[in-house]
């Protein structure tokens, strides 16, 4: 009886990333805290804190006991938190109450869930990275393709100067690559264990307390912070303005898409679009539409987890527990989010012919900037600029293209040196050829 | 596989309401789509529109006919709505192709989409009101018992002058009063059928549209709009404002009860409480943070609904898929917060006792203003303010309480007088009084 | 030294609504305070509850009395709130301590600081509105005038079917329309005295505070609410939220305008556009870039609004505070947007001859679907709807216009009847023609 | 006239830091702006691009000029960027054309404008830094001084176990010493000259674009990137997104003063608080109120520059000035913040009497953890957590202390030992010491 548009079947090609969901299910929650329990009981073995026998026959049942989420819904709803009614079961399930009892040792709930939480990011990353690279792969194949394909550069959406279309890609894609930079900066800070006992101090987790913890990450394959991070929230607010970043990026390709694509402008086919109920025509470009719901749905949801920054005191239930009900829906914005850009980068194709048309219609208007350049070889360049307005407004009057009123003004200007796709294009083919190679090296 | 804590078991009795769940499943959504469009049928031949029959076999079909959502998720995926998809294994279900071929007719996704969002809007918000309503009574149980009961006033965390608990459960209240007086404003705004065709001017839907549209909204027991609202999306945008707006009040209701009930306060027992897996003594007041937790995550998503409103054009996906992804949420989140919240002011007690002995406490600084007022009657008011202060700064420094120095320099005031209850308390008890009363008019 | 662009020389006649921010400086809201306090002693002095003599002795003052915020801008560093020092400063400009005395009696800083800026506010209210009214005026005129102009409806940037720009027009209208309806149902809740005391108990203004209160929002000619609003602060949220939704709905236009002047689509002329410092060429639609970035602003604040409803207990700084940074700059990007708007609209111009090419262009696939319903007549309608799919494909790889491909398979058809524009134009003139009535309606 | 609180006289103390407020001046905008176009000409002059002299007099110019912005606030109006009227007056100010005409030779306004910016934003991030600093500091000192004052620990507002004050100030500190980490690394990424023409392709800057944007850096000490950001804002948005972060740190300080300022609690004093306009006695917390209150409005501007990343194309007017509404606010509200932050850190003084009578109160329950952890060498933990519970539940009803009820029944267990304070107070004092060190590491 699912509510969340991720969760539900019906919309669960449009929207979810189902790699990603697999890690946010109450199975997988409660997997990874009986791992977390293991790890832990496995360390404090292992520095004899607790019997060896014990440790051991903690561990193991870590790994093979199954628990119930329905089982731990009541006692969840009035404590808050799963970890009492969990470590309850699942010291029930091991039976012994002399093994039994070593599980959770000095441990408290948000230790548990908040490692928890950090196992799952994990592969979480580890998925959002590879489709990442997979975007950015597809991004320079088409820059490095298309690196000489002109097409109208736009600005306030008016024709400016000429670009190419493997710059734009390019353009799309170069912000991925430093998110990728910022992602390897904050990992390590993310990916980290959390065990600081009741109230951050580790009293009832002794005074070696830091080696535990070091072996539970070990265990866990996460760094071990000495500092208590139970009520200071920055690396999940971090990682959660990453999220937005990203989403930022995504939707931007969106919505490019969606005007590239617009009728009248048609300069990109999606290679897949969506039907409608009425109108037998349409070929609607859901994807771009996708991207750019998605983000707004991560970038709203970044704002409970920053304004959930200041925990009251020691642990505060009211910003904690926004972190969970906003957290994973921004994670699963995100998975998809690049997922979904990467299948459209790899199916899209630029129409090369309507691109020239668009940019040579509107009386070439494009090449005012160049020919205003090319003008002040024989006058003042602020007087060129005004010289190209009015002539463009001329044309725009009279029809015509601005090189030929140019010409017939200035016959014994060189407008084919001029407007040569070598001078108009500018770095355009650069920019593109540039991306392919950071896209290569970085996977090199 | 549910990733939303609102979807998911082991939440559920923390976070989810399940009356309101229900509405936004898969089934229901499916289920509301083809009451849509059977009341579209019906609707169009009863005017002669389609043939009766055909528009009776529909209507019939409409109520009976099961539909899998997975049978749909595919070609949602890729058309963004599900709608072709529905039509058309509305159709098949139907067989007869001389009947099937008039459902839809005229109609566009968004007509079908949108009604049927609005017609499970319709059982959110009654429950919702419901659940405010039963909020209101036990505050005003509540206003009632405690018109009398003395608390401290805090401002800005520090004592400011005595008020009563009656007082502090009225002002709780007094915003759900306002809250249902602007849900009665917005509620025909919002429950109304969306019929206007594929973009807005019923050109397929004929000249007759408006009869049609008001013969849906009769059997669907919504208004009907003449003006399309596909892309005006300000009556979903004032609906989520009013969600925010009632979570927002909620959340005041859980922030006041986290620091009534803190250690060193503890002016209020919540009658139900967290354990913690490591500490015994714990009883966290886990529903006050859930309240707290809830409106941040309906707040954030209110973001996303309003940042949506400049849908591109007549229709704009990336804006509307902007609103299936926050809005649902949004619902969920406001649901459980006022039944939550009614739960805990049915159960909440004040500690009377110990509001007087906090109230007392602190060498009777809270009667500071009162004092200075009585004061005030031997010499200016500023000169009696400012002998107070000094007398405050003393009895912190040397003990003792205020009014006991204050009889020591002013032996003529009568301070029993200034300080009895009835003087002290101001309006409080009125407030509270007058509170109940308005909850008691309200239901009568 | 200014540095919010509201405030800045530079930029004033890009962002900033002067008449509004008038309202919002140090002098206007040093006299809105003083004023309250006049209001405050008039009312006392009326019911006898201080000197009549002091009474008029403070009124008259509080209307003459210059105030110099430099003066008290430390000790509002200090206290948070400016009153304390505004009120030594009242009452020295007073004089004599007799009168000065009953300055501020019973009153506290919130009362003083929330009443002045709800004096403001009304102002504010006034400006907005009657620049709403001017917006729908100008769009009235436009979309009376062009009720019949035909242009292309697009939904997912795709051409859908054919709509009128007095459509377009009406649609950009009609929410303004009901946001004011929205604004008459909130501004009595808005416009009203805050007058409750130290703790919301108005214990030290005494028995006959409902009396005062009421005589202060005679003089002031605002309402009065006899329970308090110090830390429930719905109506404040509830008038961010319709801030919001207003900038909402002028976003909508300045998104539309940006799509309708893009180069290439070119179907609304701005009357007035920004030129470039390097493209001779350019014409910039900055207005409607503008529209879009404030709404983008007004809505962020309204996040730090509506997430600062949760007072803590009966006064909370934090929250509070909250209000006064970001509520001004709410109220001047919504006032600017209207006024903007307007003028935009008053300016525009549809390029009819461009609306019919461009509609025509891209093989008159705009008429899918009314070609659809006609052939419709001849087959069942899914059939029908196959049909023309597979003709749209067709045009689009052969060439020619989809009303040639259907005429040379069907020559029975009468498509002359099915593509005059009276038909596919469907509501779109009716709807123009309803908004500019429905105008006329409200002003008369 | 200003409407903002950063930038009116009256809430100057309050709410501004007036180091960060001058460089978001209209004069220290355009100072830069002419900087940048100094830079440019230099830079193309050394390459021989423009012809040395000319660049010689338009940098020499450029630092010399005085221009009004008054002058310039009608042509932004219209323009929306300020850069055209600024070009040309700055031409008139030099005089001779053919010095005049090489200004802005080949740069687009986005190059300047956000060059300009990112010039200012130098400074901002060294102030912000050195205030982090001052802050880092004085809690170090803090930590130091108190790292084994004892101070009840809480959780959802409950006594939890004892902690110590030294170790809430590291708590406080830490994550600051990882913000200035985050610093580092954007700082690269933040600080980058913009330089790549109309739309990117830097076509009328010349083959040598690349040298002349080196050039440029190498002048105003910043990056130079190769690929244009006009379009691609994630640099701006990180840096949003750290401010954010930053305000959120400072806002759990301000939560927990707040808290542990309020009357009943009192375990910190401020060294410095705010009267009230009535109340003798009060002493509000404001500092700690302002700080929850700027990062309420920094965390909801990021909302707005998050959600301008999709910029349309390759220039979206309503993206960019999105920015500029939003982003002066932020750093404003950052900057402050810190600077507060590190004011209240210097004068505040942990109250060590009250916090131990505070953490004794209560029936002693705040040691329920480590009485269970010493009652389980007696038995398995879970029946002494069982045993322990309800001895806690006794006292509470009967009175005394929970040590008392445990030696009754358990007279054996060393409980000197277990309530030792270097027992219960666990790695508190090694915390704080350790951000100490950590402290004096990063300044050395």
């Amino acid at each position: 009886m699912a509510v969340s548009p991720f969760d539900r079947v019906l919309y669960r090609d449009l929207f979810t990333d189902s790699e990603t969901a697999k890690l946010f299910t109450d199975s997988a929650e409660i997997r990874a805290m009986l791992l977390v329990e293991g790890a832990l009981a496995k360390a404090q073995g292992a520095l004899g804190l607790i019997p060896k026998a014990a440790a051991a026959a903690i561990h193991q049942a870590s790994l093979e006991v199954q628990i119930d989420p329905g089982a731990l819904a009541e006692a969840t709803g009035e404590n808050g938190v799963p970890v009492p009614a969990l470590v309850a079961a699942f010291r029930a399930e091991i039976g012994d109450p002399e093994v039994a009892q070593y599980v959770h040792w000095g441990a408290t709930s948000q230790d548990i869930i908040d490692t928890a939480l950090i196992l799952r990011l994990r592969p979480a990353l580890a998925r959002i990275e590879a489709e990442t690279q997979r975007l950015l792969t597809a991004l320079a194949t088409q820059a490095e393709a298309h690196a000489e394909t002109p097409m109208a550069a736009r600005t306030y959406g008016q024709h400016a100067t000429p670009t190419s279309f493997g710059a734009t890609a390019a353009a799309w894609g170069r912000p991925f690559l430093t998110h990728l930079d910022r992602l390897d900066a904050l990992r390590p800070r993310l990916l980290a264990v959390s065990l600081y006992g009741a109230a951050g101090t580790s009293a009832a987790l002794g005074p070696r307390v830091d080696a535990v913890r070091e072996g539970m990450a070990e265990a866990l394959d996460l760094t071990a912070d000495p500092d208590p991070w139970h009520s200071q929230r920055d690396r999940i607010a971090e990682f959660a303005g990453w999220l937005t970043l990203l989403t930022g990026s995504t939707a931007k390709i969106g919505e490019d898409l969606t005007l590239l694509t617009m009728s009248g402008i048609g300069e990109v086919s999606l290679g897949g679009a969506g039907a409608s109920s009425t109108m037998p025509q349409k070929q609607n470009p859901v994807g771009p539409a996708v991207l750019t719901a998605l983000a707004r749905h991560c970038t709203a949801l970044n704002g409970a987890i920053q304004s959930a920054m200041p925990h009251q005191l020691d642990r505060d239930g009211g910003a904690w527990f926004a972190e969970w009900l906003s957290l994973p829906g921004m994670v699963m914005a995100a998975a998809k989010s690049v997922s979904l850009a990467a299948d459209l980068a790899e199916r899209l194709s630029p129409n090369a012919e309507t691109m020239r048309k668009n940019m040579e219609g509107a009386h070439g208007l494009i090449y005012a900037e160049a020919l205003s350049f090319t003008l002040a070889e024989h006058m003042p360049r602020p007087e060129a600029q005004q010289k190209i307005k009015a002539l463009c407004r001329d044309v725009e009057v009279s029809g015509g293209t601005l090189r030929d009123a140019i010409a017939r003004d200035f016959s014994a200007l060189d407008l084919d040196g001029a407007l040569a796709p070598s001078a108009v294009l500018g770095q355009a083919p650069t920019l593109a050829q540039r991306f392919a190679e950071a896209v290569r090296g970085r996977r090199a």
